[in-house]
C-alpha cells in the first residue's frame, strides 16, 4: 500500500487538472458580498462560502481529487482517513461516489453532526481518544490490516491541489468583477486549503498578501511563519474551532506556504463567536467556528482593508445545532 | 405622480433587459444541491437561494429594476413603498444606490430585523396596524404629499421582470448541468416572483409544471388558480411566514400566472418549521419561514419528484434571531 507518493510539491497545473476532475461533482460555490461587511471594514470583501460545498466543507474537493485518481489496484481495499469530521465526510462521500468502502478514524469528542453525517454517507467509524491516542498510528494500522489506501488530510499533492480549486474559482470570479486581490485570508488547520489557495491565487495576483487565520492557542502556523520553522502548539489547549485544531503545520504544506504567506492572524474565541453570529444574521450562512476564523479576523480589524480588495474563506458549516444555538443565543 | 404606467403585462424580453440592468448590482445567486434532499425526494433538486441576495431576499431585483428606470422627474420626490419587510429593504437599498430618499410603510409587528435593516439602509419608516389600517391608502397618501413615486411590491411589469431574473439565472445554470426542468416550486405571496419566474422558465421549458407554494390559511393563490378567479383568504389568520401573508393574488400577477401555473401547494406550519431546520442543518443556509414554503412542499412530498428535475426558490432569509432559535431549538 501507500503506492501514492507523498510529499511531492503540488504545482499550479495540478489545481487546473483538479478543477476539471471536480466539474459536476463539487459545488462551484459563489462569491458572496455584503454591504454591511464592506462598511465595517472599509474594503471590498469577497467571501468564498465552502459551507455550501458538498458535505458542508471544502474537504470534498481534495478527497474527490485524491480518491478519483486511485487506480483499481490502489483502491481495492477501500480508503481510510483520520479526521475531526470534515475530511471524514469528504472522504466518505467521495468513496461512496467511487463505490469503494471507507473507514474513518474520528476523535470520540467530534461533533455529533459530523459523526452522524459520516455514517449516513456509508462510512465505518473508528473512534479514539484525542488526548491519549495517536490518530495517525491508528489510521496506518487499519490501512495495513485491510489493504486500504490512506487519504491524508493535507500532506499530499493531490489533496492540496483539490483544495486549491476553491482559490482558482475565486480568482476566476473576481476577474469577472474586474477585481485584483490585495489580500486573501484563509482558515488554517494543517494548511492544505491555505497551500492550495496560495498557489492558485498567487499565479494570477503575485503581489497578494496571504494570511493564515487561526484561533488563539492554535496559532502554530502563524508562529511557524514568524519563526521560519515549524513550531507546535502547547498541548492541552481547548477551542470551539474543532475543525482546525491541528498541533503543528504539515511538512509539505509548510514548504508551500512559507515562501507565499505574509503571516498569520490569531483570533479570540469571542471574535470567532461574533463572526458566526454575523454570518447567520447578515450573510444568511451557517458557518462553523473553525470556518469563521478568517471572517473573524476581518470583522475584528486584524488587517487594514480600507479601499482594498480582500477575500476570505468560510471553510465549513458542520456545527452541532446545540453549539450554534448557544453561540447565536449569546448575542 | 404615478407617471409609470401600471398593469402592463411583462414580457420575456423585459426579464432579459432587467438581467442586464442588475448585472454587478444584484448577487447572481448559485444553484444549490443537496445529496440528502435528492435522497428524500427521489429527484434531482436544484435550489435558488435568494436569502444570499443583496438585502437578504429576491426583492432587491424588482426594486432595482424599477427604481433605476425612473427618470429624474419621476424620482425627484424619492420613492415610497409598503412592505412587511423584504420589499422594504430592497427598495431602501436601491434608493440609496440611486441617491434618492425612501419612505417605507411597514406593519407595527414586522420582524425587528427587517425594520432595523431598513433603517440601516437609510430609509424612513412609517408603521401601521396590519389589522386595522390599509397600507395602500397610507402609501398613496405619502406619495401624493411628498411627490414620491410609489414602488409597488408586485403589481408592475418592471417589478415582475426584475424578480424574473432569478428564474432566468436558474434556467441558464440548469442548462450548464444539462438539465431540463420538470417542475418548479415558487414561494408565493402577491405573486410577483412567481409570475417573473414562470415567464422566464416557460420560455425555455414550455412543459414545466409550476406551483405556487403557500402556508395553510394563506393559500389564496392556490385556491384562486383552482377557482379560475381571484379569491381572498379569511381575514384574521396568523402565520410565521410574515413575508408572504398577502390577502389575495395581485390582478396583474394573476393574469400572468393563471395560464402558466399547474396549481398551488399549501404547507402546514410544522412543515415550514421542518424546512427551516433542514436548511440550517443540511444546506447551511438561513431561510426565513416565508422563504421556506417551497422547500417545505418538497420535503413533505406534496408533489412526486421521483426521477424528475425540480427547482425551488428559497426566497429570503430575514428572520429575527429569536424566532429562528425557537424554530431550530424545537427539533
Amino acid at each position: 500500500m501507500m503506492a501514492v507518493a507523498q510529499l511531492e510539491l503540488p504545482q499550479f497545473s495540478d489545481i487546473v487538472e483538479a478543477s476539471q476532475r471536480l466539474k459536476g461533482r463539487a459545488v462551484r460555490t459563489p462569491l458572496v458580498r455584503s454591504d454591511a461587511l464592506d462598511e465595517i471594514t472599509g474594503g471590498r470583501i469577497f467571501l468564498k462560502p465552502e459551507c455550501l460545498q458538498r458535505t458542508g466543507s471544502f474537504k470534498f474537493r481534495g478527497a474527490w481529487n485524491f480518491i478519483s485518481r486511485l487506480n483499481a489496484k490502489d483502491n481495492s481495499g477501500g480508503v481510510v482517513a483520520y479526521s475531526s469530521g470534515n475530511h471524514a465526510q469528504g472522504v466518505a462521500a467521495a468513496a461512496r461516489m467511487m463505490g469503494i468502502p471507507a473507514v474513518i478514524v474520528m476523535p470520540e469528542d467530534a461533533p455529533a453532526i459530523k459523526k452522524r453525517n459520516t455514517i449516513a454517507l456509508g462510512a465505518e467509524i473508528v473512534t479514539y481518544d484525542r488526548f491519549g491516542e495517536n490518530r495517525e498510528v491508528i489510521g496506518n494500522a487499519i490501512a495495513s490490516e485491510r489493504g486500504a489506501q490512506l487519504v491524508p488530510p493535507y500532506e499530499h499533492r493531490w489533496i492540496i491541489a483539490g483544495q486549491g480549486t476553491a482559490g482558482l474559482e475565486l480568482v476566476e470570479d473576481l476577474k469577472e468583477h474586474g477585481e485584483t486581490l490585495d489580500a486573501m485570508l484563509v482558515c488554517t488547520g494543517g494548511g492544505g486549503l491555505t497551500a492550495g489557495v496560495a498557489l492558485a491565487v498567487q499565479a494570477t495576483a503575485p503581489d497578494v498578501s496571504i494570511y493564515a487565520c487561526e484561533p488563539e492557542g492554535f496559532d502554530d502556523y502563524g508562529r511557524s511563519l514568524a519563526a521560519g520553522e515549524r513550531v507546535s502548539n502547547e498541548p492541552g489547549a481547548m477551542s470551539i474551532c474543532d475543525a482546525i485544531v491541528t498541533p503543528t503545520p504539515g511538512e509539505l504544506t509548510f514548504s508551500v506556504n512559507q515562501p507565499r504567506l505574509a503571516g498569520g492572524l490569531a483570533v479570540s474565541e469571542e471574535e470567532v463567536r461574533a463572526a458566526v453570529r454575523f454570518a447567520f444574521e447578515t450573510l444568511k450562512l451557517v458557518v462553523e467556528p473553525g470556518g469563521a476564523v478568517a471572517l473573524a479576523a476581518l470583522l475584528a480589524g486584524k488587517i487594514d482593508c480600507r479601499d482594498k480588495t480582500v477575500a476570505a474563506t468560510l471553510s465549513g458549516g458542520n456545527a452541532d445545532a446545540e453549539m450554534m444555538l448557544e453561540i447565536l443565543g449569546a448575542a
